[in-house]
Parts: C-alpha cells; structure tokens; sequence
C-alpha cells in the first residue's frame, strides 16, 4: 500500500512554514479541458477531489471504527500533502464513511507490546499528522458525522470549521483520562484554543465526552445540523471561507496557530521520548492489555 | 496644521510605562474658579473636557469616513497626551461627528504610491496611536454610533468598555482579510483579548464585519443601546469607572495589558519594516489601487 | 496553636512538583480495620476525612468573617499537606461554617503597622496557600456558602470546581481595586484562566464584586444550588472526578496550571519585597487604618 521510502518525505517542514512558497494561487485557466472529479483511491481514506469548487473531501474509511493506525495516518499525511501542493485545491472537508463514528482516536494495538522503535515512528506520524491539520494553508472543514473521541476530537479540533451531526448519541471530546493516559501537551494546547482554559481544565481533567448539543454550548463544535444536511452544509461554509483571497487568509491562519504549533516543533523528540517511556510502563502496557481483550469481548 | 517638531515628542514612552509618575491625582480644590468646560479645536478631532466630572470627550470629526491619516493619528496622539498629562482629566469617551460611521480604519491613501520615508511616519503614527490607547492611564469608552471596520474596530478594541447603537446596519470587525491583507500581529492580540482565540481564528480568517447584534453575542463589544441613549450611556459607565480610585486602577490595567504591549515595543521596527515591504509589493500596491478607484467610481 | 518551627516545613516544593512520587494511590486494603471518620481539630479550620469516600472537608471557622490571618493560613497550609500526605484522601471539599461568609480575604490587622519581618512571613504564607492549593493533586470542590471577596474568592479560584448558594446576597470577585490596593499578579493569572482576559480586565479594574448569578453567568462559578443542597451537590461532584483514576488526573491537573504556578515561583521574592514596599507606603497604611476603623465602628 504505501511504497517505501514515502514517508520520510512525509516529515519536512509543516505546510504552516510554506505560506511564501504558496503566494495566492491563480484561477484556474477557462482554457483548459474540465476535469471536474479526480478521486485517487487508497486503503484507508477515500480522497475526492472537485476541481471546479477547488474542495476535496477525505472521507475516512477504516472499519470498524477509523482507529488511527500507522497505515491510516501514513495515509492522511500523504492524502493532505497531495491536496496542499495540487494548485486546484483550496479546500478540504474530512468526514467519514463509517456509520456513527468519526474516528475512534490512536490505534491502540500500535502502543501494545510492539518495539521501540515501533513507538517512535507511530508517535512521529501522530505528530505529523496534527503539524500538517493544524498548519494546513487550506481551508479544513471537519463534518463531524458520528462520536469523535481522543484523537478523532483531534482531528476536528485541529479544523478551521467544525459542524457536527445534532445526534444527542454522538459525543466528541478529549477522554484520554478515562483510559488512565494523559492527553500531550499539543492536544491540551489545540483544545485550549477552542474552548479556553476553564473548559478545558475540568473536560481534560474529567476525560468528558460531550453529547453533540453540550459541544456545541462550549464552544468544542461550531453548529449542528441534522444527518442529512451535513455534507450541504459543509460545502456552504467552505464556499463562503473560499470566497476570500488565499494569500491574506493562509498568513493569518499561520499567525494565529503559530506559537501552538512552533511549541511542538521545538519539544518534538522530547515529545517522542516522552511517549515512549509512558507507553512501555508495564502498568500502562497492562492496563492496554485488559482494555483491548474488553474490546475483543465485546465483538464477540 | 500640526507644527513641525510636534510629532516627535509623541513618540516617548507610551503611557502605561509612566502609572509610577502619576500617583492618585488629588481631587479638585473646591477654592478654584470652576471652568466646566474647555474645547480645544482642531482639524480632525473635537476635544471636550468637562473639568466638573473630569471626563473628556473625542469627537472624530473627518468625513466622510474618519479615516486614520497620518495628520488624524498625529491629532489623535497629540489630543490623548495633552489629556493624560491634564489632571483635570479622568476618562476619555470615543465617538464620532460623522453619521453612520465611527472610524473606516487607516487611510488607504497614506499606503499607495508614497515613498519608504512616508510609510514609515505612517506606520510609526499607527503604532503610537495603538500604545497610546491601549496603554492610556485614563478610563477610556467606546461609544460606537457607526461602522467601525479595521483600524476603527481597533480603537474600539483598546477601550476599556465598548458601547454601540443596536442598528443591524453598523457592523465592526478586523475586516483586513477581506481586502487580501493581514491584520498586524498586535492587532490580533488585541481582538484576541477580547474575544478568545476561536472566535478571533475564525473572524480574521474571514476578515468578518459582526452586525451589532452579533458583536455583542461575541463579547467585540460590551452593550448595545438606541442611538439617542449612547452618550448618556456613556457617560453613566464613565462615572462608575471613576468611582474607583485611578492609581490602583491604572496599575491593574496595566498589569493586565503590559504583555501584549510589551510585544510591539520589543518588535516594534521590525513591525515597522514587515509594513514596508508588504505595502512596497506591485501586487499589493496594484490591489489598493484598485479599491481606491473603486471607492472613487462609488462616489461620483 | 502552631508549633514552633513548623512553618518551614510547609515552605518546601509545592504539591504540583511532586506527581511523580504519588503514582496511582491503591486502593484500600479490605481487610483492614475501617476507620470511617478521623477529625483532627484545631483553631481555625476543621478538618474532617471519611475514608470510605476518600473525601476531606476543611470546615473555616474562624468567626467573624474567616479573614485570613497568618494563623489560619498556617493551619491551612499544615491540614492540606496532611491530607496531601495521606493516602486515604483523595479529595477535599472547602467550606465555611460561619454563616453567610466564605471567607472575606485577607487579614488587614497583619498588614498594619508591623514590621518588615512580620510583612514577609505573611505574605509567604499568602503565596504558599495558593501554591497548595492551585498545585494540590487532590481533587478540589469549592462549596462556597456565602460571600467570598479578595482572597477568599482565590481560594474557590484555586479549586477544580466551585458551586455557590444561589442566594443573590452572597458575592464573589476580586475586589481589591475598591480598597484601592492591586490584585498581585498570579491572583490575576488564576481569574484569567477561570474568567478569560476580557471579564478579568473589567472585573478586576472595577474590583466587582459578583452576585452568585452574575457570577454563574460569567463562568466565575460553576453552578448556583439552594443552600440547603450544597453539601450534597458537593459530594455528587467529588464522586464524579473521584470516578476518574487519579494519575492520569493528577498529571492533567499539573499540565494545565504548571505554567501560571511556575511564573510565582521564579518570581517568588520579588512579589514578596514587591508586597513589602507598597504595604509600607504611608498612603497605603493609612487607608487601611481607616478601613480598620470603620470596621470597629460598624461592630459597635
């Protein structure tokens, strides 16, 4: 699936620090032969690409329930760095294709009994993943159509625009303290952001996961919509964040996420190590142990 | 208008550095002979202090639009320091002469085919005006009675209180995006101050000019009166401010605001050279040109 | 009352710096003897554990107004670092049982005409209840059952969570600025994080104090219940952050607050000869004289 030796290209400098490389892209020539639909289908996530709106969708497709795995998020950065240097993309809106869920989070089957090594690519394609999200010089709309817990609440959070479905079933939120873990600090400082510090203080500290209609009080999610308006709607907002220049919006998107995300760039292997000497904790890798045979019980 | 030598001596220390020079100005003497009120005139900018109450009133006076020229910011600088240094004077109330608009933010005019030597008074003026403002040891109030877009919006933005006439048809914002330029970085700050890091990321991104009514949903400003209320409004949030006594206040507000004034003092003409060569750009000074032609074709 | 020598001890790292030693207290042998409710008394503050629950309450009563004098904030200092210390207390719950009062802040008669040494030694023990209490890895309940200005108002700040009697009489804010003395900085930075720096500028400048619904609407608060309700509502949230295990909590606690605990801590003299000179002023000790006065007055 992914050809050796992508990934490293995958761990350049964020899209954030490409702003001047990118100044205001021109139109599309009217010359030029219409191509309207472009989709470059892969395992994990299904990327459509609509060249006359300039919006591509990525919809995530990894049943049962879009967990991040190493493949998945390999998958996401090159999808997002294909999107962010394709000059007919301005846009992108991520949702999924799996019913009720929007992403799980962390593939915890890559944190259980694997090598060190193992642990610092899986955590250094995590890292990635929310440096290339949270510094996209696209538009990110997240369609938050289904429960988002951990970092599937990431990925919204990391989002210019997030619209979620107005099921009271489906829950978003940052419940890495439920599980007996600790949120990074770049997830805590992505959430702060959003909700502020007194939000945050009490929803990290709970592991909360919000009901749609709660998220939407403090603030975690924009608006709610019903089910069968979602993908419209999304489309609507993007439209009207298209409508301004790229050049003014992508400088004042980096100014404003820049300390947040220059704070990982600086701490970034100490943020690996940091991982790596929780995560193999035997009473942590225990605790995975019984989490997961709970899981594997419940399928069965 | 202004004197040559003038503009010079407004460019000392902003005044938040000077509370320690200022300690609780003693009351009137009762003895002296009351001068209620003193006007002094000048081209862009009313000035009213009424001694009884201590409370001065700046009226922008420039139409059509009260555009920030450079001679309105020199005016507008040189009218605040002769208040602080008065102490017969408390409080400040900020509002406009002209119908239907506060302030139209900088004057494009002072941006557009001038020389380096011209940008930077400009830009210098731009800064002072802000440190000024948001540092100023006196109460100072907004009484928005008209759109405020940019610059305007930052006036509002370095009050301490912001009171606008609940017409749907005034809107505020830091509306630079929609014009394909940035919002400076202090600029930011300040609106983040006041409205929070997700409104701010999602409102400059968008360059977005808030109807009254929704400035007041997103706490841009603090209450919406009837026109024909806001000065008495005005005037009865002054009192209240000045029932304190100013020297705890004063060291408050500036211990509350010194980090982000700290920020364009530090960078201050680094501020002033990114001004430069963003303006000096052919694609930007190209776009002005336009507006401006644009804004001119409106008018005849 | 306190015996010689103590105090230093209460003077060494604050909770927050010692996480890595509490790891994941164990549960409770079952076969022990249980001991369901041990009370230690003292002067000034009651202090009540049931081990079953794991839950502490520390009860001020040190009547007229539980001002805080260097005895009770010694004693405070001693009962959290006791039940810091304990493992059979996982969370304390603060209230008063004075009737209609919280706490009113601190003691004026301990900053009036005493000496350098008693001015330092004062104002360390200030510094080291927030220290505790902001930092402590216990889980925090503020159950506010009257008025509450100053610091008495910090301390339900430095809580996880604060629920007030909805009784419209009791107030809660940060009044300082009305005594025209200066909230010091990290009072500041613990509002500013519960409130946001716009309700904080506001607030603090004007030294509001709160009615319990204005100060549920501005989130100084977290919910308003009848006074009858409060020790129950109390103990329904405590079991509810007691659900959560509490390394990963105590670790979140300590990730969220570590950067406003750490600025005291670098600056720790400073604040103290910071608090020496302006108390020593002339000006300064004479209004508090004169509050002091009328104080005696009003009781007689």
């Amino acid at each position: 699936s992914v050809p050796p030796g992508v990934l490293p290209l995958c761990h350049q400098l964020p899209a954030w620090g490409r702003a001047a490389r990118h100044p205001q892209r021109p139109p599309q020539s009217p010359g030029l032969p219409l191509a309207p639909r472009r989709a470059f289908s892969n395992n994990k996530i299904l990327v459509e690409l609509d060249e006359s709106s300039g919006v591509a969708t990525m919809k995530f497709k990894s049943p049962p329930v879009n967990s991040l795995s190493l493949d998945f998020l390999t998958e996401f950065c090159i999808s997002l760095e294909k999107l962010e240097n394709d000059r007919a993309c301005r846009g992108v809106i991520l949702t999924s294709a799996v019913p009720k869920i929007f992403s799980s989070g962390l593939d915890i089957t890559e944190m259980c009994g694997k090598s060190v090594e193992h642990y610092t690519e899986f955590w250094r394609a995590v890292q990635e993943m929310w440096l290339r999200l949270y510094g996209s010089n696209m538009v990110t709309v997240a369609a938050v159509n289904g429960s988002s817990p951990a970092g599937g609440c990431l990925i919204a959070l990391s989002c210019d625009y997030r619209i979620m479905v107005e099921n009271p079933k489906f829950s978003i939120g940052l419940n890495e303290a439920q599980l007996g873990i600790v949120a990074p600090f770049w997830f805590k400082d992505t959430f702060v952001n959003v909700v502020g510090q007194r939000v945050a203080e009490s929803s990290l500290q709970l592991g909360s996961l919000h009901p749609a209609p709660q998220a939407l009080k403090i603030g975690l999610v924009d608006e709610l919509v019903p089910e069968e308006k979602l993908q419209e709607k999304a489309a609507a907002v993007m439209a009207q964040w298209l409508a301004l220049p790229d050049h003014a919006r992508q400088l004042t998107k980096s100014m404003m996420r820049k300390a947040v995300l220059d704070r990982l760039l600086a701490h970034r292997e100490e943020d690996i190590q940091h991982f790596i000497s929780f995560i193999s904790k035997e009473s942590i890798q225990k605790s995975l142990r019984m989490y997961m045979e709970m899981l594997k019980k419940k399928k069965s």
